[in-house]
């Protein structure tokens, strides 16, 4: 089964284009948005609970889950990732691991293996280095869903990915092409800042109508849900994290989105 | 100690500016280029002691380690990858995540919060969403020297990184001058392919003298090191990986590497 028929078919039985994000940071990281519930254990079993928990919070009204490498990697390893796969799944959800991988072809292959042995559905993909078909054909020949990153929302991105020019076209639509030639499964686009609904609509032009936006950045980093979801196509997912799991009621936050993003 | 000069103590001590590169590959990941000694244990357990003893090997004859995330963190985690820096200080080594980071500020943070746990020196970035400056400020926030991922090798990053143009200026030098203005430590850039002698010239000029080149590619990738040596200025760092920890005697292999890349 292909990652966008997964996807299809969680969307389809959970109403809901709802993508769940977990970013656990701990509480002596950074002075807001951390865990704040004590967990008993170390600093690996306390990510772990934490993130089970959202999970069963999630799984009757998320279509996917989002782990973000930069938050869990160090801290879970492949066993304790296989173990939130495993709760993933078990609600009928798909699993995508955000690592930005971007790397020459072994390195990039490798990271893939370990994301196989974990069970995860897709990844996200970063292409500052090219290889966006190369890449697809490794996630593919793995069982993997690939997302390559697009266009992101934070200000100097947009001089990066929109005013640099391939052939005189912006990298963001260079990148987008190539996903659409490569058959990769999807695209991140940012859902804040510079990024502008045009901006969306041409992606959207050019990786056709099936391919999945993930769009990240909702809730906490102030994207607009209606505005994505009118010009983003039927094939989108969108990202909730920071604002239902530091919510002080995180199954009534992930309830709430699901009620915004029903697809019926 | 800024990580510029704990890495000319390091190489004044071994008079050498061989990294050696750690990109341990299970017997089942790959056809060739694996870990071919058996270890007790389990995967996790069989990576450490693999890289434990490359370390060892290395201790008297190279000034960095770079340990490649794509192969390691999802076996190893936050304390084992504690204990492979320990033994790489021991030695008086220098230690570098080759983790390309390249996401928005929080996720960034987050991930220089494990490499600070874990008491790497350096890490690798990538620029797609660009965030140099910002990204650097947070590396030494945190004590950690930070190389840009500037112009690598494989055949695409030319179309990327080289022809893809930013107000005329090609991404890469671009991102070269980003990392002079923002006072990042060094950059990377690749030793083989379609990177000329002129590049690496015009990459030295807009760094300045005193950051450091990284060099990855040498040896199974086949970088030319006297290009590297001759034209990168003084200092620099030449990466090798495969070459070394593959081969049936690694040991000998560092020692004829060292004799190579002595700086006197």
């Amino acid at each position: 089964m292909s990652f966008i028929d997964k996807y299809l078919k969680a969307r389809k039985e959970k109403n809901s284009i709802l993508c769940l994000g977990l970013d656990p940071a701990l509480p002596d990281q950074r002075s807001k948005d951390t865990i704040h519930k004590i967990y008993c254990g170390d600093a690996s079993d306390c990510i772990e609970q934490f993130c089970l928990e959202m999970i069963e919070y999630a799984g009757d009204y998320a279509c996917a889950v989002k782990i973000n490498s930069q938050y869990s990697l160090f801290a879970l390893g492949f066993k304790r990732l296989s173990a939130l796969n495993e709760l993933i799944h078990g609600y009928g959800m798909v699993s995508i691991l955000d690592h930005k991988l971007g790397d020459i072809g072994s390195t990039n292959d490798s990271a893939m293996y370990w994301m196989q042995k974990c069970h995860f559905d897709a990844l996200t993909f970063s292409p500052y280095a090219g290889n966006i078909a190369e890449a697809t054909g490794m996630a593919h020949e793995r069982g993997l869903g690939i997302f390559v990153l697009d266009l992101m929302s934070n200000p100097e991105a947009e001089g990066f990915q929109k005013k640099c020019k391939f052939n005189k076209i912006p990298l963001y639509l260079r990148v987008a092409e190539d996903v659409s030639s490569a058959d990769s499964d999807g695209v991140v686009v940012g859902a804040t800042g510079h990024v502008r609904e045009k901006d969306i609509e041409a992606v959207r032009k050019t990786i056709g109508s099936e391919r999945i936006i993930l769009f990240p950045g909702v809730g906490a980093q102030g994207g607009d849900v209606k505005k994505v979801m009118a010009v983003g196509g039927k094939n989108i997912l969108i990202n909730v994290g920071r604002d239902i799991i530091y919510d002080k009621n995180p199954r009534d936050k992930v309830m709430a989105y699901h009620k915004l993003l029903k697809i019926t």
